[in-house]
């Protein structure tokens, strides 16, 4: 039986700015990507998420990013290998702790923003990240893009990790996402963004945007939590998932 | 016999910027107390400070302190218990992850600067922290001012506690220590600091600037870690420890 | 003729993160405060929040903060005179270059928060507050609390002040604000608050919460630019106001 | 006459980390560059530095660079000419206080770091820097890299430019730089270096590692200002010049 993760980024308000992200969208996803304080969340609100994640039996994960709190994490940073592990360790870490002060479970991390697209194609990078969430816990799950450098180098030190794919991102024909400058980046149409889900899920492919069928691996697929849109598409994508029968739990079961 | 350990607060650096530490006093304590990157210190400082002292058996506890890198920790910041709750669960859980990554393990938290000096007075914040410390390690051990609410509430939550005296800094009658403000708040005449660290390990008190003797439970005495100068001292208060038939070794043995 | 200067705080977005300013609101106001980057407020927002108050002819103040993003400035930190001094000169000198860059002039400096109102009573503050904004512009116009210390040290030193007064804060018999803890000190129903603001500015008068009346002078007034319900009062507050014939107007025309 | 001007990047320091920097540096060089904040430098730091700089007659420039304290401003980071141009407004506008506060006035503005090498070839970013610079002050002396983008951008806008060379670096047969990963970038001999400058200055002209002599355009020499050798390196060069009857003076004398 076809089976699949939805994952969701979530906890990235800061002191007084609030993100608008819709807890009812936690009905719809079975596992969370915790921002952990660098590109966005604090002490208060890592707790709180980790609080209402664990509440909900929801599998929960650390979110690391760059330390650019201005840039939202999403702007390209020329940082060291050495400098990436240290500072995964020292996100991942924190949110461990919360994490264990409520009695719960780590289990997996997922990079953001720039950090999780330049390991998308950079060896080093992405063998620094691999090597902090091992040294950390080799039980850790990694998430990365499907097809990405950074599952490669997970796999390669020994981690079992997560093929991440997107609802709403076209895809290029060697199976990359489309960048986000280019005007077809995005699926607007939230039903076929479900028919792409349910292709990648269920058959492994994905059509690209110039037309030729990719194949994909479909482990986990990452929605948006913000807006009350956000809320009705995930139900949507759920309960089409469901209806198809397949399998929806948190890839860490 | 009589016992001490000797803490130092260690890897106050920070990007470029370096605090002159010497390696060389590594050789004088039995404790050091990592800074976590609020008040001091960053990722790559806190894995090589780590990586040091694990390497020549020197007991690892995390330092943590407020949000404000500008003001070193020093300044009182007006706080909520719950807020300080969260800051060390952040702290300690980030440099609880490079010990553990360098396959150590972590024994103490102290807290630093402004925040050790609000919570040896204000019960609420001293519950805080000891209530974070034990959520995220009910063994862990807790550094506080001798005598001081922290130390009160680190045993009332169940956790061992280190009651912390300083060679440098004189007493008062009520068994605090003299305002920083205040002319005769350090000791400059190195055999005078020597001299009262003896007599708060071998006889449990010191004398105040009122000239009135006062107990104190001295378990780990706190030296500098900065400056040349810082050696010398370190290792003469070593040596009389040592020739006194003292017992110098981590609180957490 | 009565007169007053209707001011709003504004830019306090961040990064990614937006507080829900309305820009309805500026129909209203005659003054606005911009965020300078240390409790709120970044490089981009400021020039955006620039450019929309000057081309709608309404003058353009520094609300200048503490460093305390995590805490939007709202708690107060233990600073000196000569910190403060620095961050009020650092942040109106950013502000004022944005102005200066649109074609426009800064008129005023309005402290914010902890800063706004710890300067109300502490006098070397309130000092270093007015001195900063003298030795920048000595035609700048210092916004602070009617009656307070920071009015005060303004006019000795010879700033031009305006006395601000709130529409939604209840008053003690001491003419100071109640405190924010005081169950009692906001005032919910807004047909009060206007009729509190109609009563300082045309008798100079407020009741206090104890009942009895209190002088108060009333130059500027402070409503809140967030949320849509801001905008209707804003709206109902300048319509009475006018109405009444009160001169609404910049108090740096 | 040749002419020069020598300039040092200065007030680096942040909090209680000190960098350190030799005052005694100050009566060799002619102007400096104050950090802003962003990169280093800190309210209280610059006004010290300003206070320092102007007593002593020599120009005050600003010297701003990336939001990135942790990799002090040396590291690329992706951003767009819109961010830059806010950036540089934001931090000489800071600095420009500080200086007016002191009654002196600020003469220039040079780009640190990652910012400096960035707009030295990217034209967009170059241009959204010479653009602020010209937009707070059209009589700010732009300082740039001896045939940069920076340089043509500043001269393109109608600034005046300051186009400036390395003592103790080595240059590309293209006129750039060597770059720092390349083992041969430094010069670590004095004797080559003061050579080098001297060449530069009178002849216009520097060796290239590739052994051609290449064009140079030397309006302002660069050199370090921390460490004691630094300023034996400094009188030397000074005392050359000044021997070779080379006038040497603020650019913006």
């Amino acid at each position: 039986m076809a089976r699949i993760d939805i994952n969701c980024d979530f906890g990235e308000s800061f002191g007084a700015y609030r993100i608008g992200e819709e807890e009812a969208i936690l009905d719809y996803v079975t596992s969370v990507n915790i921002a952990c304080g660098f590109h966005a969340g604090d002490p208060i609100v890592m707790r709180k998420t980790v609080q209402m994640a664990l509440s909900r039996g929801i599998a929960v994960g650390a979110h690391p990013g760059f330390p650019d709190l201005l840039g939202f994490g999403r702007r390209n940073i020329d940082v060291t290998p050495d400098e990436v592990y240290a500072y995964v360790v020292y996100q991942v870490g924190a949110l461990s702790a919360f994490v264990k002060a409520e009695g719960g479970e780590l289990t997996h991390v997922k990079p953001h923003g720039a950090l999780y697209n330049m390991s998308a194609k950079d060896v080093p990078l992405a063998e620094a990240i691999a090597k902090a969430v091992y040294d950390i816990d080799p039980t850790l799950i990694l998430y990365g893009l499907a097809g990405s450098e950074l599952i490669t180098a997970g796999k390669k030190i020994g981690l079992k990790t997560a093929s991440e794919v997107f609802a709403d991102r076209t895809y290029q024909q060697d199976g990359s996402l489309t960048q986000r400058s280019d005007p077809n980046a995005l699926i607007a149409d939230e039903r076929e963004a479900v028919r792409q889900v349910m292709r990648m899920v269920q058959e492994g492919r994905v059509r690209s945007l110039q037309g030729i069928d990719v194949s994909i691996e479909a482990e986990t697929v990452c929605i948006h939590g913000d807006g009350a849109k956000a809320v009705i598409f995930a139900k949507q994508l759920y309960e089409t998932l469901q209806d198809a029968g397949v399998e929806i739990r948190p890839f860490s079961d």
